[in-house]
């Protein structure tokens, strides 16, 4: 039976929620797959996630090896392969609760930096998991610089080996996951030197722990980093090296090999290197940024209908509290958001696609502007979504705060994505860096790639809109986001010009324009998002009645954005105060308007309640009763000693009734 | 030994550092006692924190109950007194890490609504801790708006017994600290009936774990109601009465009694009562709110110069990350908010002091004023300081999100001040409720409390400034603020009054304007916070270099708010644009005057490395050694059982040597 009060907004949907959750999936074929694998999964005890808000983190790690394990099993038994459609499925079934995630970045490390050789001499092992692999390129005290890291390996001819040091504790290796307590091997980054001269960062493998007993290796001090924000599950380590000696084939050599003799050979094209972590930086965007927006907003909107609290008019029962404004103006806008961002995602994967293929033709003419979108969209997503999840946890107000809302962790894995990666600052930085140039070199009436040819046309133009309505026009405001990316990334270019011009050196120039830098860079992946949503929801079908409530979204998305921020619209009087308070109107229409549709909307998504792990977010929307039945079995609901120890003695005067 | 890149910062401080602590803690005698408190309780090992982030919830409460025990005795040791001048620094010395703070709440209770023998009979047992008390007034379904509460108290004249009961699931009692698992007592605000008529919510005293054994009392079910984002140290209850029957006297009678025939009987003036609430908003700010924001500061400022990370110039050393401006921006305004919300604390401290001397004259009038300022300061120093501790986590990056870095558990804590003693948005709400009110009466002729005179005189100038210096002027910037505060304020009204009049019904009309009455609400607290900067900074002594550095600190304070919020501003052309670029380099030049100062204005509040038990914090700035000591000491470097269960069989058939 479902909560009357939520089972009400379902029946006035104004779409087709099972066609919206196609459309989302990308076709009905793949939703059916994606429920057999999470129905598959679910159904499994070994992977439940029942108990996880009560376990300690040597609980929650024994648990993700123990899942990591049985996963082997469950995939053989399935049918399921690596190369299978149901594979990108497992993951998100199974919240991302499982070890050995390094393994995989292990594998795709040798695979993409390794010789043929070692490609077939290391892959197989890994693949049978006759080792368990790590990647250990961060240290204590160097993170997204990679030229910083102090680690060092000393190619010895005598030998044929390389000793890899740590010399200093910030040379150190910290935060690998896996490494911890469960790698065998890693691939460590380290500044390779021959014959006393430094060539740089390069790969090497390295075993860490024994394959007979798992102790550690000779030289090698490894451990876990302790307790973090999240990611209990996940070991992450630090590793201490000293004069630990690995044969020179242990050097990742696709691109760079050191001869026995000491010569050191350069070979092939590294772009293909700098493409990774673009590739890195758009598949974390699905999983790890926006699964968590659309489960908190699941969570917040079925709560907020259920909820009841005070009285929206004198003499009725308490209200739903999301049909009060100030809730919706929480909640509305980070559901359009999942939707923007699930269209933007969809569209940095067709660009990185046609990327991947001209690259192949050796065509690496697309890697600045991939870098630039991935670097700048990764940074906007993840604050954007991260925001979103503690404006959904703090509209549950108390019973969000409580870890069995789900919330609470929601918030403090996705919070992670800000920082790993590539912290978000520096990504936006090099956005900017891009816009710059390609700003001047439109400037010049040079050719500038497809995503910026905006930046061509500078344009002295006002606003036209006329009335409210006007403002739902995905022309105007998409004109209104461009207009504003454009002037931001010009006026930063003057100022830069300036200061360069009046002799300030051009890094210090830079360094005091990066405040400016970062708006630039934030404004053009908006407008981005922005302008990806209006053409997308053109394109959709207008059955069912999605098209409609996406052009409602879209509309939402954009004029959230303009009305949090109306200072960069007003600033050049491009919008004008009265078209200010236009939009303010529309917006604010807007949110009654979506907020009929706001739990057909996360219904769409598709999340179970298992996924969801929630006592607010349930689809049956019980929550007071899953609050208490569940916190009754809490460990903190067992005997404590604290009362025969503490509370006893202190008490020990007390008459036996007041 | 300190850390030279850390040593060398204090060496340039532009003030006295001792006389800047001095003034914080309000002289300096008061900055010995804290001092001498601070020791008292850090050189006693029951009371470290040491272990802290390796605790599970179980161990934490375990702790807080001990040291809630043993603070018993120390008080008594050290001669402190609940009325002496050391304890009011008590409860930061722990860091909030102790338990029965809600037994402080049930005494406090019994005081305020108590008669006098209900006084004399229950504050001695509670004093000398014959029993432990709770305050119970959440319940599952119910929290801000307490005539939704569904707990009943029937009174029975037969025999003279209230019959207490939780009829619903939504009617438990839920959250109450110290009761899922200490608490003897607790105060229940249930819904009086009498003869069957509803006296609306009255609080009673109900027994509900025996003195003899700790076990239940009959109709009583009570447990913790499990884990959360934090407060792992108190045991938040649950409580579900059934039947459960208490004399009629224990109803609290100060102003309401229940005579032995059922006559209802009210009495004296239940205002002051409103003041409790107002007392609690307030005194919460410094320690829950304006500490943590300090910690957090000191954490991620001391970090940020001895991280170094990439180059500021090429072929020079690695630079230190508060070099970098987009650091600057990060953190220099926190700690500007940080010295900004101390001083308005102290504002509102005093008017709060003025307020209770008029009350003890049965003088009311201060009350809506102090009401308006309490709740809405509450929202907008909550908000602001979260987010604040929030920015400092994410400017340290991964080292950040270790749980060793302390700022996790300082945003997890702060966090819940956004919600508890009012959800913020509620009390934005009724501060915008007072200003129009005040706006109405003002443009009547009418007069208003002092803090809202300013909305009695509508301008229509434009701000004078004429370049950027203009804008380090106080005048012009307060003036500023107050003129966009009187602007959300009367837009709004006049929205209000046009819906009224275009037919909406009041309530209806009143939601419709809730997103922008909160913006006006915000608007006032962040013009009044601005205000009294200013003034208090125009009133310190110029020695020492304290008054000229506070000034910078109000300025940026005051050019943040402008620079993150322009559209405000720009809106009805009271700003120019070009005067908006003047704001933004004004504010940009301060960054980098601030940032000289920055390590001397987090070193001047003082905390002791044991109170902000943070390996990233600490006086010396050893951030590396500290992060690797403490990472060893981990429960996850211990023994696991996974090895042998689950990795051994994995990788049983591997070569001995790869």
């Amino acid at each position: 039976s479902v909560n009357p009060d939520l089972g009400s907004e379902r029946q006035t949907a104004s779409f087709g929620v099972e066609k919206l959750t196609a459309l989302l999936d990308g076709g009905a074929e793949q939703t059916r797959i994606r429920r057999a694998v999470v129905e598959a999964i679910e159904s499994d005890p070994v992977f439940s996630r029942e108990n996880q808000y009560f376990q300690t983190q040597n609980e929650r790690y024994e648990a993700a090896v123990r899942k990591a394990v049985h996963l082997q099993k469950k995939m053989h038994e399935m049918g399921w392969t690596e190369n299978g459609p149901e594979y990108k499925y497992i993951y998100r079934a199974l919240s991302g609760d499982v070890a050995f995630l390094l393994h995989r970045v292990f594998m795709r490390s040798i695979s993409v930096l390794g010789s043929d050789k070692q490609i077939a001499k290391w892959i197989p092992l890994a693949t049978q998991h006759k080792l368990i692999g790590s990647y250990a390129q961060t240290e204590l005290g160097h993170g997204t610089y990679l030229q910083g890291l102090e680690t060092t390996a000393v190619f010895d001819t005598a030998t044929q080996e390389f000793i890899l040091n740590t010399p200093k504790i910030s040379a150190m290796k910290w935060w690998p996951g896996d490494m911890g307590r469960s790698a065998t091997h890693t691939v460590v980054f380290a500044q390779l030197y021959v014959h006393g001269k430094c060539y740089g960062i390069h790969p090497f493998i390295v075993q860490i722990r024994s394959l007979q007993d798992h102790s550690l290796c000779p030289g090698v001090t490894a451990g876990d980093i302790g307790p973090k924000m999240n990611f209990e599950h996940i070991d992450n380590g630090y590793l201490l090296l000293k004069n630990v000696r690995i044969p020179r084939e242990n050097m990742l050599s696709k691109f760079c090999e050191v001869r026995p003799d000491g010569t050191y050979v350069r070979q092939g094209s590294q772009k293909i290197n700098y493409f990774t972590m673009t590739t890195v930086r758009i598949s974390l965007i699905s999983d790890e940024v926006l699964t968590p927006l659309m489960k908190a907003c699941t969570i917040a909107i079925r709560y907020s209908v259920v909820r009841r609290q005070s009285k929206l008019k004198p003499g009725e029962q308490e209200a739903k509290i999301l049909d009060y404004q100030t809730q919706q103006e929480k909640l509305l806008p980070q559901l359009a958001a999942a939707y923007a961002f699930h269209f933007i995602n969809d569209y940095l994967q067709e660009l990185f696609n046609r990327g991947y293929r001209e690259i192949q033709r050796k065509n690496f003419d697309m890697l600045p502007e991939l870098h630039a979108l991935s670097s700048g969209f990764k940074a906007v997503i993840t604050q954007h979504c991260t925001a979103g999840v503690e404006i959904c946890l703090r509209a549950c107000g108390g019973h969000g705060y409580s870890l069995l809302s789900g919330l609470p962790s929601l918030y403090t894995k996705i919070l992670a994505s800000c920082i790993y990666e590539g912290e978000n600052t520096i990504l936006l930085l090099q956005t900017a860096r891009f816009l710059i140039k390609c700003f001047m070199a439109a400037s010049a009436g040079q050719p500038v790639p497809p995503s910026v040819t905006y930046l061509a046309a500078v344009k002295h133009g006002k606003c036209p809109a006329k009335n409210k309505l006007d403002f739902l026009s995905p022309d105007i405001y998409t004109e209104a986001y461009q207009h504003v990316a454009l002037r931001l990334t010009s006026s930063t270019a003057a100022k830069l010009q300036d200061l360069i011009q009046s002799g300030v050196k051009k890094h210090d120039a830079w360094n005091q324009c990066t405040v400016q830098l970062v708006q630039a860079a934030k404004a053009h992946c908006h407008y981005i998002a922005v302008k990806n949503f209006a053409e997308t929801v053109e394109k959709l079908e207008t059955k069912a009645g999605i098209q409609k409530i996406m052009k409602h979204l879209c509309d939402l998305f954009a004029l959230h954005g303009i009305f949090s921020n109306t200072g960069a619209f007003l600033h050049d009087g491009y919008t004008s105060a009265a078209q200010m308070d236009m939009v303010t109107a529309s917006y604010l229409d807007l949110l009654a308007v979506i907020r009929k549709d706001a739990v057909p909307l996360v219904d769409a998504f598709d999340f179970t309640d298992k996924s969801l792990n929630s006592a607010l977010g349930s689809y049956d929307g019980h929550v007071y009763q899953r609050l208490y039945e569940w916190a009754q079995k809490s460990p903190t609901n067992q005997m404590s000693p604290a009362y025969e120890r503490y509370l006893k003695p202190l008490l020990h005067n007390t008459l036996s009734k007041l």
